[in-house]
C-alpha cells in the first residue's frame, strides 16, 4: 500500500481523455500537485492509502473548468453599464471609468473577487488579459487558483504604463519575475490589431519568442473591426498576421467572430487556436463566431467568459450551456455542438488553447490535481441518464461543492479555504462607490 | 398598529409596476394570502407589527417568477437524449418513451420533482401542458405553487384518454374540480394545429368559452411546421385561426419563432399574447422568434423554459438571460431586449400572458403574496450598480433563498417547508429506471 496525501473516493469520474471514458464507480489518488492515479475504487483503494479521504458518493469528478478569456479586474464594473450601442458602452462608461479608477488597489481586489467567483463556479486555471497583472497573479496566487496572465499591450497610455516599451519591459517583468511559480504563468498580450501598431505588434511577438511564451489577442470580434482593419491593412487581418510572423502553435486568439473559410482555413494551416465567448458575443450584438466550421477544420477552440463588463458572470457552465445552443439555433442544425463537444472546449481543449495540455484538462496519472466535485443529489439534476448532458444543459455555476487546485482543497462544501470572500466583496463594493461618484463627476 | 401574519422587512424591493419603482429600504405587511401594504421601512413597520418577521436587509425582494410554459412532469426524461434531429428526438425517444411509461404515477412524482426545482429557482407561478394533468394539480396543490395547467389535446390516442372528447372531458372534469382552488387554475390546450383537427380546436375553444378560461397552443415552433400548416389549411396559420374564431383575449400561443410582420400585427389587433421560450428554440434549432418587433407592435409576451428534455432545466433567471442575449446577437442591436423588458417578461407581462395580472407578477396592496427574496452578499453579485442588470445577466437560480406563495413561505434559507425533495428525487429516479429498461426492449 503505497500512502498519498489525498484519496477522492467513489465518484463519478470523467477522465475526458481522447475516448471521454466514465468510470461510474472511480477514485483518485494524489500526492502533492499531481495526480498519482486514477481508476476503478476497488483497483486504487487496494493500491493506496489516504492521510485525508474525500467521499465522492453521488458526486460527479471531473478536471476543473479552463476560462480561456477573462478581464478579472472588471467585477469591478460588473453591471455598470448594459444594453448600450458598444461605442456608447466603450467611451461613455467603461474607457472612462477605467482612467479614472484602475490601480494596483482595484486590479488587486478585482481579481481577488474575481477568483473567488470562479472558484465556486467550477474553474481552475484562467486566462486574464488586463492592467497592473502584477496584481492580478498576486491575488491568483493567494486564491490558489492557476492562470495566465498577460498585461495589457496598446499604443496609448494605461493607468500601469504611459509608452508601449514601458508596456514590454512590464510584460518581461511578469515572465521573469513568475517564471518558476507553480500557478501563475505569463504570456504576451497585444491588445487588438486596431489598438497596437505594427511595430508594437512585431516587439510583442519577439519577446514572446525570446521566452517562449504565448501570444493572444482580441481578434475580428464584429463586423466593424473586420472592415476597419481591411482598410487599415489594404489586406485580411489573417493575411496581415501571417506576414508579420504572428501564426504559430503558440498563437490564440479571442471571438474571432468574423472569420470566413479561407481565415479558418489559415488559422487551422498554422496550429493557431481560438477562443469562443459567446455570451459575450451575445450581449454586445458582435455576431457569432463560426465555431463548429473551425473545429470540423482542426482549429482547437477553448472557451471564455470575457470579462464581467460584457457577461455579467464568470461562470463557465452557463457559457457551456450557451455555447451549445447558440451554434445550433445559428445553424439551424441540433446536431452540431454537442454537449460533448463544448465540455472538451472548456477542460481538455482549453487547455490545449493556452498550451497546458501536459498538466490539465484531463485526468490521468502525472497530471495536475486540478479536480472538482459536484454533487448531483438535486431536483434539478434529477433523473441522471447522462453525465455530458447534465453538465452541459442542467448544472450551473452554484452546484460544485469542492474544488482542488494543484492538489490543495480550496474550497470545501462551498467555503472557500483561501480567501476571505467577504473581505473582497467588502472591499470591491467601496471601490464600486469610488467608480461611481467618479462618473458622476 | 396593525397586526399581520407576516412583515419582510428593511429589503431592496423591485415592484415590477408600470414606473420600475425601486423601494431601496424597504418592507412588506402580508395578511393571510395577500398583500396587505408594500413602502418604506419607515413607514411599514410604523403601522403594521407582524406575527413574524423576515429580515430582508442585504437581499432583493419581488415577485416570483412566472414561468409561462412548462410540461412539468417531463423532468422524468432530462437529458435522455440531446443533440439530435427534431424527429429523430420524438419518434425514436420521447414518443416511445412516452408511449411506454406516463402514467399517472409518472406525471405525479415527475411534477413533484419539478416544482421542487422550480421553487428552488425562484418560480412562484407556471402554465403546463402534459398528460394526466389532474396528478400535476394534485402535485402543484401539494408543493403550494400557483398554476394554470392544461390537459394536452391531440387526435390521436394518448397514455390518459382514447379519444378527442375524452380529452375534452377530462378537460372539463378539471375544470369544475379546481374551480374554486387559491392556486390551481384550469385552462383549455389544443397540443398544436398539426396534431389537432379544425373539428376538435373548435371544440376545444368552445368549451374554453363555456367557462371562460384561456386557451393556449403550440404554434409556429419552426420552418417545417410553418410550411406544412400552410399546405394543410392553404392559408397561413394566423388567418387560420382568426377564421376559426380563435383570436381574443384569451387566447395565446408557445414559441411563434416563425412569425412574419403580418402574423404580428394579427395578434397584436386581437390581444392575443406569446410565450417566448428561447432556450428550448435554441436547443431544438427551432429558430429566433421575433421578440422586439412583437413587443414593439404591442403583443404581450411571457417567457417559459418549456419542458426538461429540450433545455434541460426550468430555470427562469437563466431563460432571462439568453432571451436578452439571443435577442441582441439576431438583430445585431445590443440595445434590445434590455434587461428591464426580459424581467418583466418574467413578471408582471407573464401575468398578462395567463390573465393573471390583477393577482401575482407585481407587488402592490391586496395582490397575492408571491414573493421571493435573493440574497446580493456573493462574489458573483458583487458589486451591485443596477438591481435589474444583477436579475437579468449574473444571479442564477441558486441564488434565492426564501419564497413565499399565496401568503405561505415555501421555502426558507434553500429548504423546502412543503415537498420532501429527497422522496421526489428517489422516486423520478426509480421511474427512470423503467424508462431506461423500457428503451432497450
Amino acid at each position: 500500500m503505497r500512502e498519498v496525501d489525498m484519496i477522492i473516493s467513489k465518484g463519478r469520474i470523467l477522465l475526458l481523455d481522447d475516448n471521454d471514458s466514465i468510470i461510474k464507480d472511480g477514485s483518485i489518488a494524489i500526492d502533492g500537485d499531481s495526480i498519482a492515479a486514477v481508476g476503478e475504487s476497488v483497483d486504487i483503494e487496494s493500491q493506496y492509502t489516504g492521510r485525508r479521504k474525500i467521499d465522492a458518493s453521488g458526486c460527479l469528478v471531473m478536471p476543473g473548468l479552463i476560462n480561456c478569456h477573462t478581464h478579472a479586474a472588471m467585477t469591478c464594473f460588473r453591471g455598470i453599464a448594459d444594453d448600450m450601442e458598444l461605442m456608447d458602452w466603450l467611451n461613455n462608461y467603461i474607457f472612462p471609468a477605467e482612467a479614472k479608477n484602475v490601480d494596483p488597489d482595484l486590479a488587486y481586489w478585482g481579481s481577488l473577487l474575481a477568483c473567488a467567483e470562479m472558484i465556486k463556479s467550477v474553474t481552475t486555471t484562467f486566462c486574464d488579459m488586463y492592467i497592473f497583472e502584477d496584481e492580478t497573479a498576486r491575488a491568483a496566487k493567494e486564491a490558489g487558483i492557476r492562470c495566465l496572465l498577460g498585461e495589457v499591450l496598446f499604443d496609448f497610455p494605461s493607468p500601469n504604463v504611459k509608452t508601449p516599451s514601458e508596456g514590454l519591459e512590464y510584460t518581461r517583468m511578469l515572465i521573469e519575475k513568475w517564471a518558476d511559480d507553480p500557478l501563475v504563468n505569463i504570456l504576451v498580450e497585444p491588445h487588438a490589431l486596431y489598438t497596437c501598431s505594427p511595430t508594437l505588434l512585431k516587439d510583442a511577438k519577439a519577446l514572446a519568442d525570446q521566452y517562449n511564451v504565448p501570444v493572444a489577442t482580441h481578434l475580428l470580434e464584429n463586423r466593424g473591426e473586420q472592415e476597419q482593419l481591411q482598410k487599415l491593412f489594404g489586406v485580411k487581418a489573417t493575411h496581415f498576421l501571417k506576414d508579420i510572423g504572428y501564426l504559430d502553435e503558440r498563437f490564440f486568439a479571442f471571438h474571432c467572430v468574423c472569420m470566413d473559410d479561407e481565415d479558418i482555413k489559415i488559422f487551422a494551416d498554422h496550429g493557431c487556436k481560438v477562443v469562443h465567448n459567446p455570451e459575450s458575443n451575445m450581449k454586445l450584438a458582435s455576431g457569432v463566431a463560426p465555431i463548429s466550421s473551425m473545429i470540423k477544420r482542426g482549429v482547437v477552440v477553448g472557451l471564455g467568459t470575457d470579462g464581467c463588463a460584457s457577461n455579467n458572470n464568470l461562470d463557465m457552465l452557463q457559457e457551456m450551456d450557451t455555447a451549445a445552443k447558440l451554434e445550433k439555433v445559428e445553424r439551424l442544425d441540433p446536431t452540431v455542438m454537442s454537449a460533448r463537444t463544448v465540455i472538451r472546449m472548456a477542460t481538455c481543449n482549453g487547455a490545449k488553447v493556452l498550451g497546458m495540455e501536459n498538466h490539465v484538462g484531463s485526468l490521468k496519472a502525472s497530471m495536475k490535481a486540478d479536480i472538482i466535485i459536484l454533487d448531483l443529489n438535486k431536483p434539478h439534476l434529477t433523473p441522471l441518464y447522462n453525465e455530458y448532458s447534465h453538465l452541459a444543459y442542467a448544472v450551473n455555476g452554484s452546484d460544485v461543492d469542492t474544488a482542488i487546485i494543484n492538489g490543495t482543497v480550496v474550497m470545501e462544501n462551498r467555503k472557500l479555504t483561501t480567501i476571505d470572500e467577504n473581505e473582497a466583496m467588502a472591499q470591491v463594493r467601496k471601490i464600486a462607490e469610488r467608480i461611481k461618484k467618479s462618473l458622476e463627476e
